[in-house]
């Protein structure tokens, strides 16, 4: 099965100059979207996951499922104020300002083996901060699943040396 | 198993008076997650539904996972501007102003068999926006699937009566 040629490409979106991939098309897809679902929890077999963790929103369209086929509990990362219990929090420098990410002090037990799943691999950025908060509440990141890699932003050698990073359809 | 006891109570939030139900302490533990999800996909079975639709952001934490589960198709609603194709829209009064939901005009096709899947029932208001949205692009919403359902509020009497609605836990 071909993932790539569900994914549809929109020129000039969300700004001028950007190609954005489009993943709604695949989602539609009950078979596409079960196939890139399976693709990622067979990458994560033998690892004995505990948790799958997200980030708000396009993170929880494949960490959800992931997490549901393996067994596993899935914990979401979200911005500011959207959780209601306890946080930890992180920030992090975009190409113009700050973002700041918060998951719940309780999500992760110390020792847990955790996979990070998210849509899209841009500048590694999200995936770094969400990585920080997982080992500031003691969890081990032992794999980051994605859809989608734009392999010309380097993001693996740059931002995501210290982790296992794969993805299904690369650009 | 009993799913409510999973179901974290917090008050005073998001504001006061309000006592949220935090679903992640349910989420995170993937037998208690599991079981969610089979429920839901246990009242869709018999129904042929071709895609669930779950509104942003929590309902993709349990709509996708219900579409995976059953080999549906997924769709996302989402708030103006994060959908990067042509988008339908439809508006409905809040109790303080008025929100905007929008979805892909190509996510539905005519005469389709849709499931809505949501993490919680309150006033309804959301969900009868969704179910407008799919109808006026042919879609058929043939049920209404809730993790949590605030009965006090009476939405399935008000709001859903032209609806099959169900939900796993009651308050």
């Amino acid at each position: 099965m071909n993932l790539k040629e569900k994914i549809r490409e929109i020129e000039n979106f969300p700004k001028e100059g950007i190609s954005f991939k489009d993943i709604t098309t695949l989602l539609k897809d009950g078979d596409y979207f079960r196939y890139a679902v399976d693709s990622i929890v067979n990458n994560l077999k033998d690892k004995n996951i505990d948790v799958v963790v997200g980030p708000e929103a396009r993170g929880f369209l494949l960490g959800a499922p992931v997490a549901y086929a393996m067994g596993a509990g899935f914990v979401p990362v979200r911005k500011p104020g959207k959780l209601p219990g306890e946080t930890e929090a992180f920030s992090y420098d975009l190409e113009y300002g700050v973002d700041t990410l918060e998951m719940h002090k309780d999500a992760i037990e110390p020792g847990m083996n955790v996979a990070i799943v998210d849509d899209l691999l841009a500048t590694g950025g999200t995936t770094k901060a969400v990585a920080k908060l997982i080992e500031k509440l003691g969890g081990k990141v032992v794999a980051v699943e994605y859809l989608i890699e734009l392999e010309f932003l380097e993001a693996k050698e740059q931002k995501l040396s210290d982790y296992e990073v794969r993805s299904l359809i690369k650009y």
